[in-house]
């Protein structure tokens, strides 16, 4: 959590964190201002609270963060815009040396941040070359970031945000599986009150409609995907396609409070019924998720619970990324990833490696799933859940597992 | 536009361009995935179509680009993460130096993309020093890149598509401004059907539902902001906040289509009444508006048209950025910027440089505004612009500028 940041840099033996100017979102950038959205500088030196360095016209929007707020032009940026015109290399080592000087900044420095890479690597090989002698900027292993570590867990604010939008998406999920539950069948479609096929646009609509009801942003575009389609985890299904009846759909939702915090969950259904083969498969994949829910609890390793999901699918016939890393059938991906800024944080759960032991404040998903696109289906069940800080599992989705969805004919 | 990439790829000896892999919403990755979003690498030779290289869940996506599509198991990456395990540096290189024998790419390759800095930096480093021999990795002067040389004039689809969004933006403004309207005023406060006030925040609410009848998404956060606040140019407004009568407001709105291109616009409105200083200030920000407009033809100097505000507002009497480069009242910002698949974007109208010369093909604001926080108001007037093919400036906003909205007592 961001409490173990100064620990993990002291650990580390880095001085000081930067986020360089930018407009796009950028989820360290909101952590380190405490929720507030801002383009500015970001500067965390180590047993200091963050300062932010932002246009000043952003000055009102910074200062909600509750942190020590400046703008650019406390260190003179439109002055020496004006005096050095296009010279930019000057510009940005006076600009910079300035900060660093005003707030001792000095040694190792850790670039972070989602940042226009090519604007960041051009004023960091300016950096680099003029001030090599007072610092120098590091950079870290990816997924074993400082960043990464301090996502890992969630201090008692975070997880009241994430059981919020949990509240709210689970409540999304089920109003759209009780909406589609209105629907009658013609054959092997489903029809509207219209009369008309119901297509997986039409769903996407109301999807969206109930979202904004809950105030929840899809920035990343929701799933639900059909048959073929949904053996293809992340193919987001086609608007035109009718439903039909007896095809899996994968329902896999992962909105957002506006700027904040994720949640993330998938179900599978079947309208009507459920053919005998993906029934079993169902039934295979929901074995793996209670067996990997039981398995999740403090000092096991996330690498473990994923290889016990591999194995327990190849023993029935399935094969997995275990044994057949780039298969495109089967088990095809990891089974979780932590939640919270970003959809996909620490912890992860790789199948190759070993850098996750579980730990109370983990937020997670658990999510096997079976694909077969040749046989049209995929099936995959996935909650988040909250590892607490009584040792205990905590599922935060809230949604029945349900494969089939009855409708009239 | 999109079309110009290979002449400016030949002008400035860049071999190709990559963009990395990475999660974050990218408008680099968009524009040359044909306006797909995937999370995948792009790598665009000279005077060749982009490929795109995605795991292999995001195959179909991909594959909406109508470019030619990869796996990144194509070029072994998960056989690698299986048989290196921790070893990343390794993986990295043998599955980068896969890929750029593949494609024959060596020489200068630009870096460009919205990434995760912490992480291309570490890749960057590692291919820079294992791949020495083959390529090398360049950074371009940021504002005068390759993509902002391209995004600097639409294509005819892109136009279509900012004509559309512009239509939809005006729309929900138009609305708004019809919505206010209906409210009566009791004394200096704005009152709702149940009596009582109207805030910012019911304001902010009926807009985003209005945004999402016309499928639009404010991704960024409008800005509402009244008085004091109206003043300091990016503040949001406070929800909480009772509208008041004879007030400034500043409601700037920039949304976009759900992956898509943006629109910009802002009116300042006065409920009930305008104060004569208000007025007046609004006035001259009117003038400068349609001097600005008048002023916009091909050939002009961006910074040209700045200075020419600067100049008409400093005359009559106002601070402004030409002469005070770090005022906060008077005119604080810049005239305008491109508007794309970014809100902000070339062409921009600096103050103290001169890289851009208006052209057919732009799609810009014009935003000139006046700001006195101590004196409690701010006033912007935006549209969106575009300097067409018959060098024509067309306005594609479609908002009365009228700056009272007349309230029953």
């Amino acid at each position: 959590m961001k409490s173990d940041l100064d620990r993990l840099m002291a650990e580390r033996a880095i001085d000081a964190l930067l986020i360089l100017p930018g407009e796009n979102e950028d989820p360290y950038r909101v952590y380190l201002s405490n929720g507030v959205q801002h383009s500015g500088l970001v500067l965390k030196r180590r047993s200091e609270p963050p300062v932010l360095i932002v246009n000043s016209m952003e000055r009102d929007e910074a200062a909600r963060s509750g942190l020590a707020v400046y703008t650019y032009d406390n260190f003179g940026y439109s002055e020496l815009a004006r005096t050095y015109q296009d010279n930019r290399d000057t510009i940005t080592v006076t600009w910079y040396s300035r900060i660093f000087e005003e707030f001792g900044v000095a040694g190792k420095v850790g670039l972070y941040g989602v940042s226009d890479l090519n604007a960041a690597l051009s004023t960091v090989r300016i950096l680099e070359k003029a001030l090599s002698d007072r610092l120098h900027f590091v950079t870290e292993e990816p997924r074993d970031t400082i960043f990464d570590r301090a996502y890992e867990t969630k201090d008692p604010a975070e997880v009241t945000r994430l059981r919020e939008v949990a509240r709210r998406t689970s409540a999304v999920v089920r109003a759209t599986r009780d909406w589609l539950a209105t629907h009658r069948a013609a054959g092997d479609t489903v029809i509207t009150a219209e009369g008309t096929p119901l297509r997986i646009g039409d769903v996407k609509r109301h999807v969206r409609g109930l979202l904004f009801a809950e105030g929840l942003v899809d920035s990343e575009g929701m799933i639900f995907a059909q048959g073929r389609d949904a053996a293809v985890p992340h193919s987001k299904g086609a608007d035109s396609e009718p439903l039909r009846l007896g095809t899996t759909i994968v329902f896999d939702l992962f909105p957002r409070e506006p700027g904040g915090y994720f949640h993330d969950m998938t179900r599978t259904w079947c309208l009507g019924y459920a053919p005998p083969e993906v029934q079993a498969v169902y039934e295979t994949v929901m074995d793996a998720f209670r067996r990997a829910q039981a398995m999740c609890a403090p000092g096991v390793s996330t690498s473990a619970v994923q290889r016990m999901v591999c194995e327990l699918f190849e023993a029935a016939g399935h094969p997995t990324v275990l044994h057949s890393p780039a298969t495109t059938d089967g088990y095809t991906h990891s089974l979780a990833h932590g939640v919270g800024l970003n959809v996909h944080e620490a912890p992860y759960f790789p199948t190759f490696s070993n850098r996750y032991t579980l730990q109370p404040g983990n937020v997670f998903t658990i999510e096997p799933g079976l694909y077969y696109a040749e046989r049209g289906y995929g099936v995959r069940i996935e909650d988040t859940v909250y590892l607490n800080e009584a040792d205990e599992l905590e599922t935060l989705t809230d949604v029945p597992y349900d494969l089939v969805i009855k409708l009239e004919q």
